[in-house]
Parts: structure tokens; C-alpha cells; sequence
């Protein structure tokens, strides 16, 4: 069991950056990403571009911004559960609630902070009947969070943006065999990335389908086989594979936080703007998760939902406790 | 007469980055500041001193924040008048308003923002009589707009920070004769700049006067002459001079403020959080100088609410235009 503080839901940068304010103000915090890497639609959508609006720096690359949020909290020591989804929530008292994520893992924490962005990056299917059949552990993944597991396997990978390259690339080494299927024949990747993989696939080092469409899948209990068909010539084939990864790209859902009881207007959670708190005592929200009149979606204003948000969690988790502000510049960052 | 779309009061970071978002919304802006610098309490108080708390930084100077932000704005080439205080704000009509400094200058705007944080920063006087006698460009100054503008003339500079010592050093090659008066033994400014100045008194190219305060100023319509006392052996001296220039600190005061009819609570000005708006329409306050329930005077606090005061400007100068926030990563900026 996790016992924490504040459990932020979400480690994008709002909920990052507020693992900082938090911690000025003395309180731990344990974050939760159902994506397999902080950042969130930074990391995963954007990561090599430039943003202008980050009040101080004329141009910053997102994942550049990322990682300097994460040297800015390391202070604060903050713990991490990824690649999960927190399903349900749970207020069991005053300054006591308990979360718990699809595989299990729980978390016990004083107060939570919904951070959760555009909602979960649910993965783009194929309309692949039967998929459903082999997913969890039986041969169909929609990421990829730990490549090793993938070592002397069979693999089929599909799609044709930079997700789809990359692990390509990256998987070359690892795994048995890997086949990228594409139902195009150009891809929408890096121009570096394109010209790794055609070079893989000349050395014949992986096997490249383009203008293909997957059909079907096969198996008894796991995934042994992948139909085909070739967008042209309407020809089919079946390649057996241990693992098929259809890699179509993320689309956020707002999931299971739909279920708890929280004001919801159009996808975001409503929240008092005085604290970006919302209608359930222990609960906030802040970025682009929260809504109230005037709302912009920009990284800058989560920025200071954060701060004004960690001062009255402060006031509900130590009741009683005057809390005078300090100035960094003047008292420091103090590590714990 | 300055012409322009939103007349800023104050050029610290908050008055600055108000006009990085007033650009992207195509607003041009005047910035008007006391202070002969921009920067606001940054550039004046702790230009050398860390930051630790603003968003994407772990660390950053003061100056170098207020640096990057100059940066920043460039594309949207803001105008600037400073040295100079605005005195009087009139609204003659519904996005129209007239504003003039100290000095005369006037400027007319269809939306005022003020962004001035502590106030004005005023000089702290030393208990000098008849010095008034000869402010306003009769011998005594508090700030040096122009070092040019003191070649080949004689001065006294008084004071133990930073400022005394930093134009002590600046001057000493620019004026006939740099005198320092301090009524201490010890410094409290840099350790470098206190070795450069000892250096100078010894190599003879400034004089230095320690332990000794300043009693009284004489002249007839100019300043020719500054009296002081050795505090220790109560010894009296009169220096002939053409300016006095006491460099003990600036202090900041709310000044013209108070009078212009707006909503004060507690040296602050009180605003909508809805869009940081005034009692008045078409005036906004941003950054340390507006209040609100649970405001945090945080610089970063300060870059939010410029971002939603100036969707709310846009609108009040351009009603019933509708406008779509597009992402600066997406749109970039586009310089005007
Ligand atoms: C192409 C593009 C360009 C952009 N350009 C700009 C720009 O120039 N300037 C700007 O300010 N903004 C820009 N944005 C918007 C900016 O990315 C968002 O404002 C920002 O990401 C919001 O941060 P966040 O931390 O609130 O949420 P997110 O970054 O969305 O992170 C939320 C995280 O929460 C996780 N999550 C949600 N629910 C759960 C759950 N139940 N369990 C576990 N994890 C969960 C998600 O997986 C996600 O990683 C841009 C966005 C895009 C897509
Ligand atoms: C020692 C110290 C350390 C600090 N450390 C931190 C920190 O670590 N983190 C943080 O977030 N904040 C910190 N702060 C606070 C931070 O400096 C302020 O929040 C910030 O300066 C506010 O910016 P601003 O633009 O609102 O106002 P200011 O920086 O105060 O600028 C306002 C400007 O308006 C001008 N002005 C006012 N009235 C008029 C007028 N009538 N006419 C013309 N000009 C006018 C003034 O001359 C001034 O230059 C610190 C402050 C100090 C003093």
C-alpha cells in the first residue's frame, strides 16, 4: 500500500509542477499516468516541438520543459506508479481517501489532486474483429512499456507515424522478428526515422508490408497469427506472430473519472476558481482537466492553479496551522 | 502623444509578459515605469539573487528572468517610457483613456492595465533639511537616469549598498570628482565592488568618507555645497559640489494610485478573479498589486493573470469579435 500526502492523477506538467508547490509547503506527493513516461500530452504528442507562451522562455522544446520540471521537483522526491489508471476513487473520511489503478495498485493519501489533462490517452484501434479476444497479456498491446519483455519473440507492429517507427527501429534488436504493416505507402514520421527503416528492411534485418490492411487475428488462448490484406490487389496473407502491436496513435478519454460523483461540464471537472477545488472536500483539480468561466487551456495557468491549489490543501490536511508564505529567493528550496 | 492599444503601469515581469499575450491577440502596448529600468523588483531589489519557483526553471537570476522576458516580447515591439510616474489616469469614454506622467508626457489607450506591483519605487531621503530645495534638477537626485549627464562635474554620492557602490565605480571615470560619503565603516554591497572602490580611494581617483553623515545642503537656486559630521569625533566638513545624489534605497508606495477612484483594500487593488478586472471598466490589475481572496503575491501567479486579463481586454476592445485561442506550438507567433 502507497501512503502518500496527495495523490496527483496525472503527471503532465501541471501535475508535475505541482509536486513543487506542494513541497514548499512540506507535503509529499505520489503521482499516477496510465502513459508509460511523465509529460503527458507533451511527452506523447508533441515532445520535439517548440512552445513560445512558457512566460520566460521565448521558445522551450515540450520535452525540454519536462525534464526541467522534473529537476525543478527532485528536491520534493516525489514517487511515481506509471502505465496504470486509476479506475476508482474512493473518499473514506475526512483527509482519507484510497485510489486504486487497473492492476491493483493502491494508494492511500490525505488529499487528491485531479491533473488528469484532456483525460487518459486510450489507444486507437484497428477494426480488427476478435482483437479484444487477445488483449491483456495475450498477444495484442496497444503500447509498449517495457521492451525487453519483447526479447526473441515474433512481432507484428502497425502503423505509419513515429510511434510505429521508433519501436521499429528500436525493437530490430530485440525481438525474433519484426514486422512493420502499413496501410499507405509513405509515412508520416521523421524523414530520419523513414530512411532507418527502409535501411532495416533492404538488409532484409526486418520485413516492411506497405498498402496493407489487417483483417484478422488468430489464436487459441494467445495470439499465433495476423491476416492481411494488400489495399491494391485485395491479396491476402497470414503472418504467425507471438505479439501484435497496432500503434494508431492516442486519443485522451476522460475514463473512469466520469464515475465519481464530480460536477462535469463538457469533459472537465467543475472547480471553485478561489482554490480550484472541486464540489467533493479532498478533491482538486487543476489544468487542462478543470473548467470555470474564462478558462484557457494553456500550461501557464495550470501553473498557478498549482500553486493556489497546494496553499488550501495545506489548510485541509493541517487544520488550525497558520502557514506564512516565503519567498524562494529569500528562504530556499528545503529538500526531504 | 503615444498612441496605443493597452497602456501597461509598471514594466515588471508581470507588465512584461501582459504584453506577450496582449501580442498574440494582435494588441499593441506602452509601457510606463518610475523606474529608469525595466524589470520591476526584480532588476531593482535581487537582479543577482535566484529564483526557485518559476515553472519549467530550477533555477534562475532574477535579472536573466527579466532578460529572457524582454526577449520574449521583442516580437511584438512594445514602446516604453521610463523615469517617468503616471500621475493622473482619466477615462474620457468608453475605451478611451488619457494618462500623464510626471514629466508631461501623455499617452492615449483604449485599456489600461496597471501592473504595479509594490507601487512606485520611491527614494528612502536621509533627514537632510532643505534638500527638497534643490530636487527636480537643482543638484539633488535619487536616481542617475544618465550617467552622461554628470561628464566633468563634481558629485556626492552617500550610501552603503550595492547602488552607491556600483555608480561610485561607473562614475569615477565619467564625473571630474566622485566623492563617497558612507556613515558607516562597512559596506553592505558586493564583496567585489567593495575591493574595486577601496582601490580607487587608494589610487586617489575617488575620495572616500566613512563613519560620517550628512547634515546639511547649501546653494542659492543650485546646489554648490554639502555639509557632513564624523560621527565618532562629531568633526564637521563642507564639500563644494555641483550634485548630490543619496543612494539610500527605494521603498515602494502605492502613490497616484490611490486616487483614481478604483476599489483599495490594504495598499492593493481589489479585482474580479473572473479576468482581473477593476471597479472600473476598461482598467485591469495584474501581478503584486491586485488583491483577491486567497492571492499569492508570486510572480508566476502574476504570467496567469495577464493571460486571462488579456482575453478580456480583446474583447472589450473589439466587441462581439469572436476569437479562438490557437496554441503558440501549433500557430507560432506572429510579429507585428
Ligand atoms: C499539439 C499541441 C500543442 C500545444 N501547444 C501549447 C502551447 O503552445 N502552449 C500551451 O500552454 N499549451 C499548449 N498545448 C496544451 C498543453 O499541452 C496542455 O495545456 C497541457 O498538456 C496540460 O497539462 P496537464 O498536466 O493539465 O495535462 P496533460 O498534459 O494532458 O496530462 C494529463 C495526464 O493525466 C493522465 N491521466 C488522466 N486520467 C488518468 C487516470 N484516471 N489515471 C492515470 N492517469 C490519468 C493522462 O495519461 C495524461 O498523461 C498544446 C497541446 C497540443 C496537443
Ligand atoms: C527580495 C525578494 C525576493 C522575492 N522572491 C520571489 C520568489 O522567489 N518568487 C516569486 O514568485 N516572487 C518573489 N518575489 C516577489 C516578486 O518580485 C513580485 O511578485 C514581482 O516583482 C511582482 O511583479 P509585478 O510586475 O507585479 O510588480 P513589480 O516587480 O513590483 O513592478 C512594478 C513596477 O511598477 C512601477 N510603478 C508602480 N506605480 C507606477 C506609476 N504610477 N507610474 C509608473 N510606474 C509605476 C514600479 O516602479 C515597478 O517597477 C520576491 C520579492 C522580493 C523583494
Amino acid at each position: 500500500m502507497i501512503q502518500t500526502d496527495i495523490a496527483i492523477i496525472g503527471a503532465g506538467p501541471v501535475g508535475l509542477f505541482a509536486v513543487f508547490e506542494a513541497g514548499l509547503l512540506k507535503m509529499r506527493c505520489h503521482l499516477i499516468d496510465y502513459l508509460p513516461q511523465i509529460g503527458g500530452q507533451l511527452s506523447e504528442i508533441y515532445p520535439k516541438k517548440p512552445i513560445y507562451d512558457i512566460p520566460g522562455y521565448p521558445s522551450v522544446l515540450a520535452q525540454e520543459l519536462i525534464d526541467n520540471l522534473k529537476e525543478q521537483i527532485q528536491p520534493f522526491h516525489p514517487s511515481f506508479t506509471l502505465g496504470e489508471r486509476i479506475e476508482t476513487l474512493e473518499k473514506r473520511g475526512e483527509a482519507d481517501f484510497l485510489l486504486k489503478t487497473n492492476m491493483g495498485t493502491e494508494i492511500e493519501a490525505k488529499a487528491v489532486v485531479i491533473a488528469g489533462g484532456l483525460g487518459c490517452f486510450e489507444p486507437r484501434k484497428p477494426a480488427v474483429e476478435g482483437l479484444d479476444e487477445f488483449e491483456n497479456g495475450k498477444g495484442v498491446n496497444y503500447m509498449i512499456l517495457e521492451p525487453e519483455h519483447f526479447r526473441n519473440k515474433r512481432m507484428v507492429l502497425a502503423g505509419g507515424g513515429d510511434s510505429a517507427l521508433d519501436w521499429t527501429i528500436h525493437l530490430a534488436n530485440i525481438a525474433e522478428r519484426v514486422t512493420l504493416v502499413h496501410r499507405s505507402e509513405s509515412f508520416r514520421g521523421a524523414p530520419d526515422s523513414v530512411n532507418k527503416v527502409m535501411q532495416l528492411a533492404e538488409e532484409g534485418k526486418i520485413d516492411l508490408i506497405l498498402n496493407t490492411n489487417l483483417t484478422q487475428v488468430h489464436g487459441n488462448g494467445h495470439l499465433h497469427s495476423v491476416s492481411m490484406q494488400d489495399a491494391k490487389t485485395k491479396e491476402e496473407q497470414t503472418i504467425e506472430t507471438d505479439y501484435l502491436i497496432p500503434l494508431f496513435g492516442l486519443s485522451p478519454k476522460l475514463g473512469p473519472i466520469e464515475g465519481w460523483n464530480l460536477n462535469i461540464d463538457k469533459n472537465a471537472i467543475e472547480v471553485n476558481t478561489e482554490d480550484y477545488s472541486t464540489n467533493i472536500q479532498g478533491i482538486w483539480a487543476i489544468g487542462d482537466i478543470n473548467t470555470y468561466k474564462n478558462k484557457l487551456k494553456l500550461i501557464l495557468c495550470g501553473f498557478h492553479e498549482a500553486a493556489l491549489m497546494s496553499h488550501s490543501v495545506y489548510k485541509y490536511i493541517n487544520p488550525g496551522v497558520k502557514y506564512t508564505m516565503k519567498y524562494t529567493t529569500v528562504n530556499g528550496i528545503a529538500e526531504f
